[in-house]
């Protein structure tokens, strides 16, 4: 296990970024270690949808735990997204992620957003990242601010401080989620000393000058899962609208049947 | 429920067919309930990969029915994909069904073809249909016989005599999946005396054409599931690729958000 987590640990580059894409589901996640994605994350807002459940606010911890327990054969390195930790109390959060770390599980994401609008209280986040680090050392606790998620005002010193406090309890890496522009990713990966994600976003930046501004780790969040879904329904209204001409690319039955490990979970 | 049973069934028209997109998680289901489909199946290939079980082997009773609970609160009639009925035993078959049936679904899919490729013995699966509609008897059960679809010689006189017997048992429609040929279809249409359920696949004849030979119920099987997969996994392979242009179309955060019921579940 400890030799897994150092391997999920070296993949972040800072230079030349881990793609880390996110899955909601065993099959989106068996399809992405299929196609050679050798460390995967979740997606809280996909896990959330496909239960029926609101994202963000603490609904999912059992479908989170049951989703890394259906992965947990995949040849992948898997993090998850465990929101705020699904509690207020962070003895109950390293319980939680020790749950998950018995999984397999590589790391995790925990933010510091809340569906408020708000940001959680620093040295609240700060308790539930030493609290994870205390119970399971090894693990890579990606601890994501949503300073500029939140449009918050003057997003940058607030960004430094609460980096500075995470990565003060603990924290393996900093996620910043809706930066698209080079200058801002490059100032806060000369300014954060630790592995910096951001988020993907078409249109954006790509991996390549995302690299160059020093970013160490590139993921999805909800951005495969509402493809996916946006697929669904286009085809649902193509068949509605009369007919589809013959899709390229879609896996086969006998495919999607391959994606299940031999023996069940 | 009785109502809403009587409103599903008739939906099937023979000429003007009623839609029935399968949807495989909470998220889908509830897009397309909202993109207006007032019928919705599932699709047992989605449910057993999104849980990585293999399908058609029975191993998904218990996601069948959590499925069925999670789309409880949505505007729609669903009809659930049972597989064989996850039993050999008539009456253990119909127990479950009458537990989908008391979460208010309408109508079940229930089939003949097994994964070594042969036919179930045309007896059993009727003595399945009469286990099941002595227990809920205005449940629409649609009897899929898979002559076509596991390629068995000479289907056309098999196929009749099992909706015959089905039919008899007291199934109220039969689906032959795997037919594209317009011809078959009429021919089919002509002496069942049952709504006939066709699967659309993109590239055959469209709902209008299907129509035309009588058919009643257009289902899309595994197909918006093996999209939705096949879309997340070319985003993935785009932004590894090196990035993408501004993807339309995609929903939005809010908008997945929105999907959730008010309450969760």
């Amino acid at each position: 296990m400890t030799n897994r987590r150092a391997e999920f640990r070296a993949l972040h580059h800072a230079g030349r970024p881990l793609l880390l894409p996110n899955a909601w589901d065993h099959a989106s996640a068996a399809a992405l270690a299929a196609r050679g994605h050798r460390a995967i994350g979740t997606t809280s807002l996909g896990v959330a949808a496909a239960a029926g459940r609101p994202d963000g606010t603490g609904a999912t911890a059992a479908e989170t735990l049951a989703l890394a327990r259906r992965l947990r054969t995949l040849p992948v390195l898997l993090s998850v997204d465990v929101e705020a930790g699904f509690s207020a109390d962070p003895a109950a959060v390293a319980e939680y992620v020790a749950e998950l770390a018995g999984l397999g599980v590589v790391g995790i994401n925990l933010e510091d957003g809340r569906t408020d609008g708000t940001l959680a209280d620093l040295a609240d986040v700060a308790d539930k990242v030493a609290a994870v680090k205390a119970a399971v050392p090894d693990l890579f606790v990606n601890a994501r601010t949503d300073t500029w998620w939140l449009g918050v005002d003057d997003p940058l010193p607030q960004t430094l401080a609460r980096a500075r406090a995470y990565q003060a309890a603990g924290a393996d890496g900093i996620f910043v989620p809706g930066i698209v522009d080079l200058a801002t990713l490059r100032v806060l990966t000369q300014r954060i000393d630790a592995p910096l994600n951001a988020l993907y976003q078409p249109g954006g930046p790509g991996l390549d000058d995302l690299g160059r501004a020093g970013v160490a780790r590139v993921s999805t969040g909800s951005l495969l899962f509402r493809a996916a879904l946006a697929a669904a329904l286009a085809v649902a209204d193509g068949v509605r609208a009369g007919g589809l001409d013959v899709l390229d690319g879609l896996p086969s039955y006998a495919e999607v049947q391959g994606l299940a490990p031999a023996g069940g979970d």
